[in-house]
């Protein structure tokens, strides 16, 4: 459809309309963000954005990430004018209540056509960096006829203030992602009043120092809005475009102010924008020539879906793109057959070197696999051989130098991994996990397969010292819902736990691994990690004790076990890898594996606080509640106890021998 | 001294010598920085830095921050050569041994002269920035002659890349904290290698944008130095000065490459450096006459720091300035006073706002407190009526518009906290604690009066919905060591908690506070929660049940109790809004609160795992160990099961009856 302001304007005011009232109605939410940008997104919507609302897992079709996703009145007014399944106009009139797919901030697994769960501040534009990785990446890989489409970002001045906002930045500046650009709904707001009193930033020269093209537009003025847009689709660099508008733009006497930002109008000034705006249409009723000229948007990208379906048709990589667009690992498994030969052998190795020598095996295998570090690729061991970077002169690359920018990678693999076609991995210090803490939270809430590979995962990292050595950090990654925190204790746990986290579809992974060496200690067993626990060793007489270890602190429970075992205490060794997989096994088999009879031992090398769930409070728990220190890793595993000689005469006190 | 290049050259060789020997000694460490920076540091310590080795706790020295920790033996040379007690020659020599001061990364706890811990990257620059607000606030407060000190930094480019730098430098220039000087280790390598593999990015330009003022150098030139630092001490702004170095300097064959910057030279290297630079003393010895004009450097500050003492005496404020620096809170305890009048009173309220009630009797107490808030003041109810805001205008104001910056936030409380004289506290959402979470941690390890009030600590906040609704956060900053979390129950138990909190000198705090009402539970008792836990109602027959739950779910508890009373089920309601206060007890207390032959029954709207040390497994944990959902809180407490109603059964079904 051709921009036709008299027209837009209603548009626009359908969504202002629609983001009041379902405020109002729900007496919560962020009226402010939805006016402000109405006549932006209506632009968007109208002339560029590549979308089929009856298809909307479409693979190329444009991405379109609410990065300020407070507004998500905004989205949900776009998806429903446009002529998505849903929300329906009940499920917008419920807005906030329980059962709508209308939360407080928009959720990727709620609703078809939200690309990503937003509202943590700045993490919906991160994200699409990823998004816009993945598509130049599979552009390569499948060619203009497959794969060629944009990634919008609507970011707030909030998104543009968070730290995130500068690692994010970096990297699509570097990477030069020209089809990436964020239209900032700059009105000089935030929640505490006017930005002056927070920032005195020229936001526009920072973004230029950072590699981006700049342009500013009057955000309520569609021909200037179609002006900047079409600068920044000239420009080959990711653009920002600062789209100035008012905050509430529409409700005559709260507009402008930061009173809009989160608070419903309250019925009289809804009344009174009513007016202002000329909206005569009661609350959630749109009229229907406006209804029409929004349903026409969706008409454009529906011709474009069907010509790409053409192409796809006659492609003769079609199978391997829907494959990869669906999340499908290929058929048959080599992986498993070189793994299998491992057993045989004796690799005395550190499990991230393990990691490193499953990701050779893998990687080729999986040509979706794209992996990257926060600039310890030699510490993090995430860089095969054969693997080449994705840069900005070959998208072509497997591996990405994401810089020291955590959280911005974080989000980019989350990105990446909802653009979907990629399996992102990405790895970085364990202790700097809290870095990037909230990204992690955000691919299990988004159900994406992200794997973080957290290295230098205990004191046993040695003389780095506290600030780099974890202590809480596997214990409350495991308090967060479906993530699965893998903590192998040689190199055929690790190419286990690999295996087992790409054949999770719908839940991220943690890899939390060792810096130093640690023995094979299996020699037999298939995919013994799949239950979250097995019994590694089993006592040779009466049982009298069962110690349940995980990651480097398996050797040490071994070494106990022998130790009480020569003093005639008959002892299991439990190798728990991953306690959420462990969770799930049936009752019979966890009784089996931690029988009430005997005492149980928890050996982990961090917080001890959680073990009391296998060992009950009867049993010992062997752990560090305190910060570690500086010194090579023996002395420190001798100091704070990690060893035969310090836990064995602790349980014999227990059993009273 | 003045400033004599052909002196100064080996005074900047003694530090490379040590440094290259300690990391050679150590076989690990980081040689390169300490190098490449020696010649910058040798200037800034003979002609800027104001310092008195023999008083390194002197109020008005200069603070002087080591951002990049890594290369911690620039500072650990720095402090040697100068003459500080510590670390002597043998501390140097076991460099990353355990027991020695000189740890991998420099911890403030360890040695006097380290102002702050660091190696997390970024955050050493961001508690720069609390430090030179705390400058600026104590001078506007107590005068040109008692606080009239400069905040130095040393940054590398990882310090610069990650978010945090954003965040820190938004607030550093809004602010206009002209005393703070970043020197910028400008070599151009990180651990993957060159920086152009991972950034594009025109850093001085960014920080121009940022409202700062930018200088280069040559940093292996003194005179260059020296005409950059003059021209940054002459300008109003914060300054970067950017110092091109070679990383490594010095080694003749490694220098300039990313080999350098993160492992020992190797002997050959160290032996081929030392010709370069023409160094022939032996390992760990500094010749006499380089050593003097080192110690000739702590000179020049110990007569300004007499001068300083002389005017101190002299001043009137001088018991309240050394009572604030000591961080002593004043004699006497009105506060007290003030809440037990609210014992017979009745208020129903979030403890968000039973927060701000409190702070309105404290704040006026303590003129150290400083607030502040992550753009989120009038929900964290941090903001006193009084309070007036620090601005670039005022620095005398106690109340920071940090903006959307939690991480930069915490750091620069952390960064207040160690300068001294302020108690910092600082407000966001419990969800956000994940931006913040590793200042958190850097609080509890520095040891620090750092108290974090964060709200909207639960499902209870209702329709923002699962990105803001904490479900592990509470349970997971109880891992951190050293940290108190605090999540209080009603409006007396919340006014307990805040005096606890500032009552702890070397411990930070969380107060985890509700967005939404609750009842006045306490009508008598004397500071109860002191002990972390106790019993707020007794079973009125025999008690066969024990509730023990935190904050808005002693409610819950309450109301469990009555029905479960009803039916003659003997019930105690243990409210425990401090779980590490409550672990320090002796274990008479502990029994008699939770008593061996009682069903233990936790109630807390998070993760359960954990709870089981306190219920035993043979006890229940009402917990949510998924994310939430968008809907008025009280539907969502109905949906998860947090009612008497959805408890009583479970407990009667574990009871048999």
């Amino acid at each position: 459809m051709s921009l036709d302001p008299t027209r837009l304007a209603p548009m626009a005011n359908a969504i202002r309309a629609l983001s009041m009232d379902a405020v109002q109605a729900a007496k919560s939410g962020h009226p402010g963000m939805p006016m402000g940008m109405a006549d932006v997104a209506a632009v968007l919507w109208s002339k560029y954005l590549k979308f089929d609302p009856t298809a909307p897992d479409w693979a190329d079709r444009d991405r379109f990430v609410l990065s300020a996703g407070h507004g998500s009145m905004l989205l949900y007014s776009l998806l429903h004018l446009s002529g998505y399944d849903r929300p329906t106009m009940d499920d917008i009139a419920n807005f906030r209540q329980l059962g709508s797919p209308c939360a407080g901030h928009p959720e990727n697994f709620l609703l078809d056509g939200v690309e990503s769960t937003t509202g943590p501040l700045g993490q919906g534009l991160a994200m699409a960096v990823g998004m816009a990785i993945a598509e130049r990446h599979l552009n390569a890989e499948f060619g203009d006829d497959l794969v060629d489409h944009r990634t919008w970002v609507v970011a707030g001045d909030g998104c543009l203030m968070e730290g995130i906002n500068h690692e994010a930045i970096g990297i699509a500046g570097h990477l030069k992602l020209g089809r990436m650009i964020v239209l900032w709904d700059d009105n000089a707001i935030t929640i505490d009043g006017s930005t002056d009193l927070s920032t005195s930033e020229d936001i526009r020269a920072r973004y230029d120092a950072t590699g981006w093209h700049t342009v500013t537009c009057d955000g309520h003025d569609p021909e200037d809005i179609q002006r900047a847009i079409d600068e920044a689709l000239a420009d080959e660099r990711p653009s920002l475009v600062a789209c100035r508008t008012v905050i509430g733009k529409g409700a005559p006497n709260k507009e402008g102010s930061s009173a809009v930002h989160g608070a419903p109008l309250g019925p009289e000034e809804v009344a009174a924008a009513r007016e202002e705006l000329g909206w005569n249409a009661p609350a959630f009723e749109v009229p229907e020539d406006v209804l029409s000229d929004w349903r026409a948007t969706g008409e454009r990208g529906r011709a474009v879906h069907a010509e790409w379906g053409t192409r796809l048709e006659a492609s003769e990589r079609k199978a391997e793109f829907v494959r990869r667009m669906a999340g499908d690992l290929p058929a048959g498994d080599k992986a498993q057959q070189a793994f299998a030969e491992w057993l045989g052998q004796d690799h005395t190795v550190a499990t991230r070197k393990a990691s490193e020598m499953a990701l050779e095996v893998l990687v080729p295998l999986l040509p979706e696999m794209v992996g990257g570090s926060a600039d310890l690729t030699g510490s993090n061991n995430t860089k095969t051989k054969a693997m080449q970077a994705l840069t900005a002169d070959d998208y072509s690359g497997r591996y990405l130098y994401y810089g020291i920018r955590e959280f911005g990678m974080a989000a980019a693999m989350n990105g990446m991994a909802l653009h979907g076609g990629v399996i992102p991995y990405g790895g970085t210090f364990l202790i700097f996990s809290d870095y990037c803490r909230n990204a992690v939270r955000l691919s299990a809430l988004q159900q994406v397969r992200a794997i973080y590979v957290f290295t230098h995962d205990s004191i046993g990292l040695g003389e780095d010292g506290p600030t780099h050595q974890p202590v809480e950090q596997v214990m409350s990654l495991r308090l967060i819902p479906n993530l699965n925190v893998f903590r192998p204790a040689d190199v055929i746990e690790t190419a286990e736990c690999w295996q087992l986290a790409l054949a999770q579809k719908g839940t991220p992974s943690v890899l939390a691994l060792s810096r130093q060496n640690l023995p094979q200690l299996r020699h037999d067993g298939d995919m013994l990690s799949a239950k979250g626990a097995y019994r590694l060793r089993a006592a040779s007489g009466e049982r009298k004790v069962v110690l349940i270890a995980t990651g480097s602190e398996v050797e040490v429970a071994c070494a106990t076990a022998e130790a009480l075992e020569a003093d005639g205490i008959g002892t299991d060794v439990v190798s728990m890898p991953c306690m959420e997989l462990f969770a799930e096994q049936d009752e019979s088999y966890r009784n089996d594996l931690l029988p009430a009879d005997a005492l149980k031992v928890s050996i982990e090398a961090g917080s001890t606080l959680g073990w009391e769930r296998y060992t009950g409070t009867d049993g010992l728990q062997i752990g560090l509640d305190r910060f570690g220190a500086s010194a090579p890793a023996g002395d420190l595993f001798a100091k704070f106890g990690f060893t035969a000689e310090a836990i064995v005469p602790q349980i014999k006190a227990r059993l009273g021998r």
